[in-house]
């Protein structure tokens, strides 16, 4: 059985959502059992069916705009995420599953779950859709603002076993984000990474990619430093966002506009749900001892059990497994 | 009369759509009148209307995807981007207009026109478009891939003073493009320009932006060095074509969804012309000697002519007069 570890308390929705994500999941997914980390009374509440979940009491919920997130984490021993997260280390889960304060959730994981042996730098890499229906992977969203090149053959190689394991892609192909196409574009980091993965033989490397085919990239994964993918990730989310805003409005804005978009509505939903961060599942931190997935901040309950589908494939194809096993074999990467 | 270069050759659709543009405008603002670089032969074809319309030979065009910028500048001399370029030295013209390869125009236009006196870093300003209908400056949007946080001082100062003269926003304020809003977040590059920004008395400093609020920011100026604005300006361009190709895919992939689509047409041309670059004008670049606007190199008749309008809108309004005579009255800054 494949143990999961969920924290409750954490989300816009929680603990509702998430316990009903954990409800759906074990009813979806035979080979798991789920760890539920959160104050037992409210739990008991939405716990209807309890077949292989086991509740475990941790009263405080760290809020979702924490502003000093190291702080939080120390201070509250007693909170859902924090005995979730340390859950790891004690191998009581093979993985936890999140959707409480981003900043809060990658502290803890620094802190409590700490690197796999080796590896030098976590990333935190959510997937992207893909206009033709496929995903993208997308790293490093926000764990490292800037790092050595050579760091990133690692984060690299593990985006590359994450696809082939957990998307199924045979020969992934890894992309470096950058303002040209040409060789040599971009800065001085740009270009030492280009080098360097130009050389390597751990993985396809394709190039330079440019973020104007973000929703198709002729790449599977796609990296730059936290700074750059992060920046990336926000402006995608943001034009996502506004051009929602402004194609609502242009479309009510009329009487025939409004008919049409009611004739269209099921397909205009449809294109939404494409869109969601629910239908395709949470962000992954790379490199930690164990799996920590940060579903999306607003899960509802099956966005939520798209997490833990997503930690369950990472646990049973041992994706965290084989990227230790390479980084074991390798030692001639400089200690930090 | 304000008078402005056109280069006719550069651009997708060259040099019908330059030309058609160059008309409507004369017969659309009274004050200009128009340079046209091209060829002669070729031109006469289309130039139907000469009213304040000087055509002036020059028979080569830049390849638009040229990958030697600085090599096709220097060697063809007798190109429409360089004579139109060179006019602005020798005093021919008051601004110049071009929708040809974006990298020749850069490199030209630092080779041929060359900065302002006392401005240390040029920075390439596109516009983008705001949900409620207004307009954001993004800079440097690909002129200095890295900067001294000291030299964004002057590029800030010179978005506020177009702003003001040109967008008509009474007092505007600039946002330092990152990845969190709270103070001391980003790269110390990031940390340093905040602080710096936060004591200037040169602008109003709103603080972080993220690009999540791309669409619908808190300031009416986007700032960061050439690279991030330059990966954000592709990002929002590679989402919305992204989108739009899977929103189209969605509305016709029913036979209700397509009866929708054709009510709300009307409706989805008037969101495309919301978003279009055409509607909006071209990107100048900051801090050069005279004008030059890089119009979209997929420029139709109209959007060219907003390119020109804004050319001279800018000359009108003197935007580098004032900012020329602020860099001469300042000689804080080390020479570099």
């Amino acid at each position: 059985m494949i143990r999961i570890g969920i924290d409750a308390m954490g989300g816009d929705y929680a603990p509702k959502e998430q316990i009903q994500g954990a409800m759906l999941a074990i009813k979806k997914i035979d080979d798991i059992e789920i760890n539920l980390y959160g104050d037992k009374d409210i739990i008991a509440k939405y716990l209807t069916d309890s077949t292989r979940i086991n509740v475990i009491d941790a009263k405080y919920a760290i809020p979702m705009g924490e502003k000093n997130p190291i702080q939080a984490i120390k201070t509250h021993k007693d909170s859902s995420m924090v005995v979730a997260l340390s859950s790891l280390r004690l191998e009581e889960n093979d993985a936890v599953v999140s959707s409480g304060a981003t900043q809060a959730l990658i502290a803890g994981a620094h802190l409590l779950v700490r690197r796999m042996k080796g590896f030098k730098r976590t990333a935190i890499a959510p997937l992207i859709p893909r206009a033709d229906g496929g995903q993208t992977i997308l790293l490093d969203a926000g764990a490292n603002l800037s790092i050595k090149p050579e760091y990133m053959l690692q984060q690299a190689y593990f985006a590359k076993i994450y696809a082939q394991k957990v998307l199924k892609i045979e020969n992934p192909s890894v992309g470096l984000i950058n303002i040209g196409t040409e060789d040599g574009k971009g800065r001085e980091f740009d270009q030492e990474v280009f080098k360097l993965f130009k050389e390597t033989d751990l993985f396809t490397f394709y190039g330079n990619v440019e973020p104007k085919v973000i929703f198709d990239p002729p790449c599977d994964i796609l990296i730059s430093d936290g700074f750059t993918a992060n920046i990336v990730m926000k402006s995608v989310e943001g034009a996502a966002k506004g051009l929602a805003i402004m194609l609502k409005k242009h479309l009510t804005s009329t009487f025939f506009g409004k008919i049409g978009a009611l004739f269209a509505k099921k397909n205009l939903m449809n294109f939404k749900q494409h869109v969601s961060a629910e239908e395709i599942g949470g962000a992954v931190i790379f490199g930690l001892y164990k799996p920590v997935i940060k579903a999306q901040g607003a899960s509802k309950a099956y966005g939520f059990y798209n997490g833990i589908r997503q930690a369950a494939n990472i646990c049973r194809e041992k994706v965290f497994e084989t990227v230790q096993e390479y980084v074991e074999s390798q030692k001639d990467l400089e200690d930090e």
